[in-house]
Order: C-alpha cells, then sequence, then structure tokens
C-alpha cells in the first residue's frame, strides 16, 4: 500500500458510509446557533480515543474514557455540545455528561456507555443539562448523511469557520473513507481554547488497532500544533469505525489506513491553527539536526511558543537572532558553532556567523499568509515539524474582554 | 541578626564605600545617548557571577566566565555597553569582548581577569569595538561616587526607566551597604530582551561565600521574575565586594547580608517587572499546596507565562478557570477536588466548585496596578512565588516592528 492511494476529498464527518449526524440549536449559547451535535453509526462501531493530558479534567472527559472501558471500545454515538465545558463543576457535572450520554443512548437504542460525549465553552459553568434533554429529541430526528456540516458548525464555538476533512483510500478491491472535523481555539469569550476532534470511517479497525493508529495520526497532528501553548481541561480526539465498507484493517494494510487517517487529522489540525484567534499566518516550525526526536520536537515547541518569535513573524521580522535565542533555552543539546537558521530557503546564520544581507529577501517572505522557519540544532541527525500561528495584538484584545 | 536590620535606602551602585562609576556615550546606539557603563572599585573585590543557561552564549558571557576562573573570583572592575548584544558574533565577537575588558584594565591598572564584561542589545551584530575603545578613557575619567545614576541609565536599552537599589544593614557595630543597578527588557528594538544586574558591597566577603549568597539571593528574586518566558543569550548577574566597610561576612552574619542582598535584587527584579514590554500591572503569583517546592515553582512559572492568564488579568477579568487550566497542564502534582483559587483575597473555586458570586468584587480588584492571584494545587505544602507583567496589545506592537 502506497502513498498515491490516499485521495483528498470534500466532505466530513458522514463522509465514511453508514454515519449520520446532526446540529442542532439547545438554547446552551447565549447568543443563540448551534450548539449540540450528534454523530451516530447505524451499527456498533469500534471506538478509540486521546484525551487532555491536563490534570484538571472535565466531566466529559471523565464519563467518555469510562464508557470506553466500559464498553471495551464499542461506540454507536458522539454527543457534543459548545457553549460550556462542563469542567470544574464537580459532581452534578459529572451526572450531567452522564445524563447527557444516557439521553442520547435512549433515543438511539443504544447502551449508555456506548456513547461518547464532550463539551467545550466556558470553564466553571454547570451544563444546562435540561436544555440539552430537551433539544436531544430534535437532534437524533435530525440525524441524517448530509447533515455533517451542521455537526461542524454546532462545535464551534467562535472558531472563524468550520473544520472538515475527508479522504480515501484504495485497498485492494474496496475504498474506505475517513472523515473528521474539528473545532479550535477562536476565542471571543475566553476560556474556550479547547480542541475537539471527531473522526468516522467505514473501515472495520479493531478497537486496539484503532486506538493505536489514532494515537500515531494524533502525535504527528494534532499533538504537533500550538496556538499558545495551552492544554485545555476538555481537549479529546474520538474516531468511530463502523466496517460499512466491508474491508478491514490488519498489519497488510495498516500503514496506507494510517497515512489516510493522518491526512484528515493534519487537514483538521492546520484548520485550528488558521483559526487561531487573531492568527494573520499560518507558521511551519522545522527543528534538524537534533540530538533526538525529543529534542527535535521540544525546540521546535519552544520556538513555535515564543511570544518572541511569534510577535516577529506577525511583523514580517527576519529576526533570527529569536530562534537560535529560543533554541539555545529550550533545554536540548545545541551547539552554537554547528547551528543554522533559515527563514523559507534564506539561510540567515551558520557556521557561527550572520547573513544579514539576505534579511531583506527573508522579511518580503515572511510577508506571506503561509510560512516556514527552520533551525539545525548542530547536534544530531533528529528532526520534528510542529505548526503554529503568529501572535497578533488582536489576540490580547480577543483574551482581554471580560466574560460578560 | 534579624529582619529589622535591613534599611531600605536610596542609591544604587556607588551607595557602598569605594566604588566610581561612570556612564557615557560612545556611539553604539544608532540614536544616541549613554551606551558605556563602567562600575569600579578602589581596591580588588571578591567577584561572583551568575549566568544565562542558554546554550547560545553571548561573548561577553564566556569571557566573564573565563575571567572569574582565571583570577579566583577577584575583580575591580565591570564593564558594559549597551545597544549591542555581542552573541553569535563567532571569534570576532569573542575577541571584542576580550579588548574590552583589557581596555579598561589598562585604563584602571589592574590585569585583564580583573574585569568583567557585559553587552545587551541586538544580536548577530558586530561589537563596534573602536567606538567602545575611544570612549572608555572618558569613562575611565568620569568614574565617581555620584555617577552610580549616569551608570544605570547607560545600561539601559529602551527600558522605560533605569533600575537602581541600595539597602543598608548594622552588622554588630559596623554597617554596610549593598547597592545594585539592572536593566530589564523594555524593548522597542527587538532582541532585547536581556536582562542585567550588577550588584556592589563594602562588606567583606570571600569569594565562595558572595557566590553562594549571589545565587541564593538571585533564585528567589531574579530567576522569580518573569516578562515572557525567554531567557537571553546574555543574562547575568553580577557582584562586588571590597570590604571597604572593615566588615566580613561570614557565618554568623550571612543571614543577614543575605537577606540585605535580596532586598536590593528583589527592587531591582520588581522594576524589570514592571517595566516589562507593553506591561501596565505588576503580578504576584504564588502557588501553594505544592508537593514539592519544585513543583510549586514550576506552576507558578507556568501560571506566570501563561498568555491566557496574562491577557485576562490586562482586561481585569477574574478568569479563575485559567488558572487551574494552567496548573493542571504544568506537569506538576495537582488535585482538582482539593484545589482552590484566589484573586487578591477573594477566593472563586474551592472544594471542587465555583464561587462567581465574588467574581465582580476579583473584577474590581484586578483593575489596580499591583495584583496577586494564588493557587493551591491541594497536593502536599511546597510554595513558591513568582512575579510577572500582564499581556499587553502594546507587548506585541513593541516585538512586532521590524529591527530597521
Amino acid at each position: 500500500m502506497i502513498a498515491d492511494a490516499v485521495e483528498t476529498r470534500a466532505g466530513g464527518i458522514t463522509s465514511p458510509r453508514g454515519f449520520r449526524a446532526a446540529g442542532v440549536s439547545a438554547g446552551i449559547k447565549a447568543h443563540g446557533g448551534l450548539d449540540l451535535a450528534v454523530i451516530a453509526s447505524d451499527t456498533p462501531c469500534s471506538a478509540a480515543a486521546v484525551f487532555t493530558l491536563n490534570k484538571a479534567q472535565a466531566a466529559p472527559v471523565v464519563v467518555s474514557r469510562e464508557h470506553l472501558a466500559r464498553s471495551g471500545g464499542v461506540a454507536r454515538a458522539i454527543v457534543v455540545n459548545s457553549g460550556c465545558a462542563n469542567a470544574c463543576t464537580g459532581d452534578e457535572g459529572l451526572q450531567a455528561a452522564r445524563d447527557m450520554a444516557s439521553e442520547t443512548a435512549r433515543l438511539l437504542g443504544c447502551r449508555e456507555e456506548q456513547v461518547l460525549v464532550a463539551s467545550t465553552g466556558v470553564i466553571g459553568v454547570a451544563l444546562p443539562i435540561a436544555k440539552i434533554r430537551a433539544a436531544l429529541p430534535s437532534a437524533a430526528s435530525a440525524l441524517a448523511a448530509d447533515q455533517g456540516a451542521e455537526a461542524a458548525r454546532a462545535i464551534m464555538t467562535t472558531d472563524p469557520f468550520p473544520k472538515e476533512a475527508a479522504a480515501a483510500v484504495h485497498l485492494g478491491k474496496a475504498t474506505i473513507a475517513i472523515g473528521g472535523m474539528a473545532k479550535g481555539s477562536g476565542m471571543i469569550e475566553p476560556m474556550m481554547a479547547t480542541m475537539l476532534g471527531f473522526l468516522t470511517t467505514d473501515a472495520n479497525v479493531p478497537p486496539a488497532l484503532l486506538d493505536r493508529a489514532l494515537r500515531a495520526a494524533v502525535d504527528e497532528t494534532f499533538n504537533a500544533i500550538t496556538v499558545d501553548g495551552e492544554c485545555s481541561t476538555n481537549d479529546c480526539v474520538m474516531i468511530l469505525a463502523n466496517g460499512a465498507s466491508g474491508l478491514t484493517v490488519d498489519d497488510s494494510n495498516y500503514d496506507a489506513f494510517l497515512q489516510a487517517l493522518k491526512s484528515v487529522c493534519l487537514k483538521l489540525a492546520l484548520g485550528i491553527v488558521r483559526g487561531g484567534e487573531g492568527a494573520t499566518k499560518l507558521v511551519t516550525v522545522t527543528v534538524t539536526g537534533a540530538a533526538s526526536a525529543d529534542d527535535a520536537r521540544r525546540a521546535a515547541k519552544a520556538i513555535a511558543n515564543s511570544p518572541l518569535v511569534k510577535t516577529a513573524i506577525h511583523g514580517a521580522d527576519p529576526n533570527w537572532g529569536r530562534l537560535i535565542a529560543v533554541a539555545g533555552r529550550a533545554g536540548v543539546a545545541f551547539d552554537l558553532s554547528r547551528a543554522s537558521v533559515a527563514i523559507g530557503t534564506t539561510v540567515l546564520f551558520r557556521d557561527g556567523r550572520p547573513y544579514d544581507d539576505a534579511a531583506p529577501q527573508a522579511a518580503a517572505y515572511l510577508k506571506g499568509p503561509d510560512v516556514a522557519v527552520s533551525v539545525d540544532l548542530g547536534a544530531g541527525r533528529a528532526a520534528a515539524t510542529v505548526w503554529t500561528c503568529d501572535l497578533s495584538a488582536e489576540y490580547v484584545r480577543i483574551n482581554a474582554d471580560y466574560r460578560t
């Protein structure tokens, strides 16, 4: 199975066969709009999920983790609300998350533990479970194969645009589809930095293999992006595999499946970065010459989260000294005499000395919407890529506004 | 020796007996102004210094470290320029830093390794050593006990104000003085985030004890502040102790000396935060209930560097959910059910539940120029305090401007 087998397609969460979705308004968001999404499979699915490493885990994270364990990795549906994170809400929050799942299960005719749940919105506010209960029947009625775009809109908080992706991959005689939707951190009301991602596929993938594929795909996509270095209480990525294509993923075609899954995840992840708070540029940060893969990722994340680097890029300033300074403080092996820095393809520092005559060329390049910076640490052969956005005054304006 | 023995005084680097200073214009800064400072003692001093942990160490850091080693911790003077960091400048940069020290030594009649050197300004630009050589004789002539304020101004890049501090401490029959000056990160030209601190005392302190006191004082002051989480290529804090008071610091009075030294360092450190880029508020972040001192410091630093926390405080938004979320992702022991958050003295989250009715009170408090936030991790008994400033749109404006 080779790379060419993957085809990017229009579509989203309902592109794979046998999935339906809905997005409705439950009145959770004060200003109205879609705020409740359901993704459902016609048949039971293998399910896997990765959750935030934040120790202040939101109620839906706790409950979804429990449900996956109780069901043995089998699920029928995912129910998601925006407008309230149901985080830091104590026992009542846990009960509300359970109620949200069990009401969905009742409507779909499956077991409670076969429904996963996610929330995004303000931390520390009680989930309006009565409104959600009241709206779930209409969401269940609205479930349809052409409602993926509505679901993608219903999980947005103040994301500037919905994020959907789909891909198909030919595996032998069959073609399987992978679909996804995500929300990122386009905050106007503060404390809504949650990143949620949902994926579906009509391949048949045993839960353990699905979990392995999801972790591998997320590591190089959702886990390789950063807007502001924050990790929310609610972050999660979930995948359902219903087998409707008739094709089973096993060791013989795992690589092709993974590649297609990564392509969907990457498209969604880059959409989150492009829609980052106040973002005007997508920035690809590549670190090479690292002593280890861990060093490479750590240095790339440090650069991608540096406010000095992000503001310089915002101002199209080819400020290579900041890239060197961050690499030097990132806690990784680093050799200044062997290190180098490039902005786009323009080398600005190498062999211990600057090439500042190239600065105007680099400055012109940085005015574009998609820019790349790279640092070679001069300490080994490992590499990593991370994606981020620039830091603008708009970010501050968005996040300094009072919640009310 | 008790706390009351320390008296904060007006003054600075020349407050201790036997120290003279000068600040002159060498023409390093393109727009003119003082840019070359010398601090000299009439007699040889014990000397100690702490340097940046950045692996991209600037030439003056390398040379000062060498000089301290060669001299066995004895120094007569410190020479400092602003307007150029002499970082990432290769072998020529090292030679320039050595020339700056040796020319100062020649003028003062001491050995080259008895002069420490520091630089702050743009990274990757060659130090204009000819201009510095030409200006050093006038700096040496200008050395005087009343020129500390000139020296403090000469090490500024675009700091909004000079930072000086002095304290006296009565030890038995004698009174010793400690003086200091610092520059922080008030950047208009980017890449000038260097933090430099210089301290003098007329106590007689053996080099090893001076080094111990300096490290202890810096750890709780300069190392406990953050403006934007960046650690420059040039950061350093240096101290000279000339013994002119006739009093020797030993185990019997070390604690009182350390306390006085900390008071001077803290005043300078808080000055750096108040003068941080775009800062409008001094923010004291206290973490309690940590499993270890390291955890406490780590969580406090994570909070103090969080752009979401810093923008919320800028907007006087009592956004306690962000404080919890950062504590939860800080990689430290954390128990949500025992954790609590306060803004000023107003508790907003405790026992797993929010107290949002107190939010207006906290919001009013946050409008002040000096604010405190505290998080109890619910995981132990260790505590730490870190100081930072808020993150304003002005920070972005300052740092997004192109260097030219």
